[in-house]
C-alpha cells in the first residue's frame, strides 16, 4: 500500500474516483462523438465510456491519487466494454494515478491465480513470452472460498501489487451473511478481517500497512470502528460515502492510526453536471472532486 | 433449471465439459494454426483456446447437456480472452448446449444488475435499444454481499436464466470460512444454503428445483449429503471430481430426489491427448468424456 499511501499524502486527498460509467451518466456532446464513430453498438457505448473517462482522469489528475474501476459496468458491455478498462486502466497509469480494478474476483488455485495474473501479473503467451493486458495497481478480491484465492499468489502482490479483501460491505443485505455471529461470539466479517490479517503477514510495508487491504463500507461507523481497533496493519479501501449515506464523520476511524483508508465516490462525481445547471460538465467534475476532498478534510487530517 | 435437466435427461448424462482452456493444453497444430493467423500475442492465444473449444464442443456436443467456462482462464488474456468467451458461448448455443459461465460475480445492487444482464440478460444501448453480449444461460455467483446480489434481479431470472450460488467449494481452504460453527450451530456454508433456498423460493420450476442453483464440491461428499438432506429444491453444480479427488460414489446423494446436479470436469478432457499416447486429440477428447459419463452412470440412475 506504500505506493497509494505516498500518492495520498503528496496529493493531500485520500479520496478515489469511482469510473464506474452507466449509460446515463454520459454527457450529450460524448455519447454524440462515439455514436458518430461506432454508431450505437456495444462498441459505440465502451468507445464513450473509455471518453468520458480520460475526461473525467485528465480533470482529476492533480488532485486525486487514484481511480477505481468498476468491473461489472464494463462487463456489461462485452468484450468491447473490457477493452474500455483496459484502455482505461492504461490512460489512468500514463497519468501517474493508482489504479483499482473493482473485480471481486475469486476462486480456486489455478484459476484465482488468472485472475491476479491478468489483472495485475503477467500473462503467458506460447514459447515463454508474457505479457500484461491490465496491469493495474490492485484487484478486490472476495474471500468466502478461504486462504487458497491468495497465499499461493503472494509473489504476484510482491512483484508491487495489493488487494482488497471484502470484509463488511456497504450494501444493507451485507447483514444477511456478515454479521452473522460465529460461536467464537465474532462476526462472519471479523473472522473475514482475520483472515484478511494473516494473508498479508509477510507484506507489511513502511507505513505499517499490509498489501492485503479491505473494503468496510463507511456506511457501517460503528463495525468500521471495531475493525480498526482490532486490525491495525489492515488498509481500507472505503465505498458507501456520499449517495449511500457515509458522511466524512462516518470513515474518522480508518485514520486513528495515520493515513489507514481511501474513500471511494463514483455517482456524485460522474452525475455532477446532471445536477449543476450552470456549470459546464467539466466544470461539474472539477467541483465535485474538489468539493469531495474539502469534505474530507475537514475530518480528516493526514 | 428445467432447460438444464430436459437436457440432462435427454442425453442420459449429467455432466458438464468445463471449457477452461490453458496454454499448455492446447494442441500443436491448434496452436499453431493460431499463431499463423494472429502472432504470438493476447489476440494469437484467444483464438487458440476458441478453435480449441469448438472443436470440444463439435465431439461433446452428442454426448453431453451443457459446457462450463470457467472466467479466468478467459480474462487473463484481457479484451481478446473474453472476447473468446464470447464467441465460445455463441457456438455452443448454436449447438444446443446449455451454457454455464463460472464468473464466480459478486457485488451490490446495480453493479450486480450489470452483471447478470451482462452475462444472461440484455444490455441497454443509447435511445433504448438493447443487445447480448454474452447470452448464456446460467452464471456461478457468490453469495458473500447477502441477498441484494440476487433477490432484486429475479426478473432477470425468470426470463429462462438460472444462477449457482457458491455454498461448500471444492477447494481444501474452503474451510477457512465456510466450515466455521455460527452460534445457531450451523456452519457458515450451511446458512450460505439456506440463503440460496430463499432466494429461489418463487423461483420453482416442473421438476421440483429452484433456478437458484448451489456449488458444492464433489470433495466434499459429508458435507453433499448434509445439504441435500436439508434443502430439496437445490440443483447442484458439482465441482471437484477427477484430478482434485471426487469420485462418482461422492456425488451420489445429490441424485437422492432425481436428477439434481450436474458434474464438472474440465483438465482431465482438456489434456486428454497427453495421456493418450496411441489416440489423435479428438479421439482423446471423445474418450476422455464418453469415460466419465460411463463411470458417472455406473453409480448413477437418471
Amino acid at each position: 500500500m506504500d505506493k497509494l499511501i505516498d500518492l495520498i499524502k503528496e496529493k493531500n486527498n485520500p479520496t478515489v474516483v469511482g469510473l464506474d460509467p452507466r449509460l446515463s451518466y454520459i454527457p450529450n456532446e460524448i455519447r454524440q462523438k462515439a455514436i458518430d464513430r461506432y454508431s450505437n453498438t456495444l462498441k459505440g457505448v465502451s468507445y464513450a465510456f473509455y471518453l468520458y473517462n480520460k475526461e473525467i482522469i485528465d480533470i482529476a489528475k492533480d488532485i486525486v491519487p487514484a481511480v477505481k474501476l468498476q468491473a461489472a459496468c464494463y462487463e456489461l458491455y462485452g468484450a468491447h466494454g473490457v477493452y474500455a478498462l483496459e484502455k482505461t486502466v492504461e490512460y489512468a497509469k500514463s497519468k501517474g494515478l493508482y489504479t483499482i480494478v473493482d473485480g471481486k474476483r475469486n476462486d480456486i488455485g489455478s484459476s484465482m491465480e488468472c485472475y491476479l495474473n491478468g489483472y495485475m501479473g503477467k500473462t503467458p503467451l506460447f514459447e515463454g513470452y508474457k505479457k500484461s493486458p491490465f496491469d493495474c495497481d490492485a484487484l478486490t478480491i472476495n474471500g468466502y472460498m478461504g486462504s487458497d484465492c491468495i497465499k499461493p499468489f503472494k509473489d504476484i502482490l510482491k512483484e508491487g501489487k495489493d488487494v482488497f479483501v471484502l470484509v463488511k460491505t456497504s450494501n444493507p443485505s451485507s447483514k444477511d451473511l456478515q454479521d452473522k455471529k460465529l460461536e467464537s461470539k465474532d462476526s462472519v466479517f471479523k473472522e473475514m478481517a482475520k483472515l484478511t490479517k494473516e494473508w498479508g503477514e509477510d507484506l507489511m510495508e513502511k507505513y505499517g500497512y499490509s498489501r492485503v487491504g479491505a473494503v468496510v463500507g463507511a456506511t457501517f461507523p460503528k463495525e468500521l470502528k471495531e475493525i480498526r481497533k482490532q486490525f491495525k496493519e489492515i488498509f481500507f479501501l472505503l465505498p458507501g460515502y456520499g449517495v449511500q449515506g457515509g458522511g466524512a464523520k462516518d470513515i474518522k476511524p480508518a485514520f486513528e492510526y495515520g493515513v489507514g483508508g481511501i474513500i471511494n465516490n463514483s455517482r456524485a462525481i460522474l452525475c455532477s453536471w446532471q445536477k449543476e445547471d450552470k456549470l459546464n460538465y467539466k466544470d461539474a467534475i472539477y467541483k465535485a472532486i474538489t468539493d469531495m476532498k474539502e469534505d474530507i478534510l475537514k475530518e480528516i487530517k493526514l
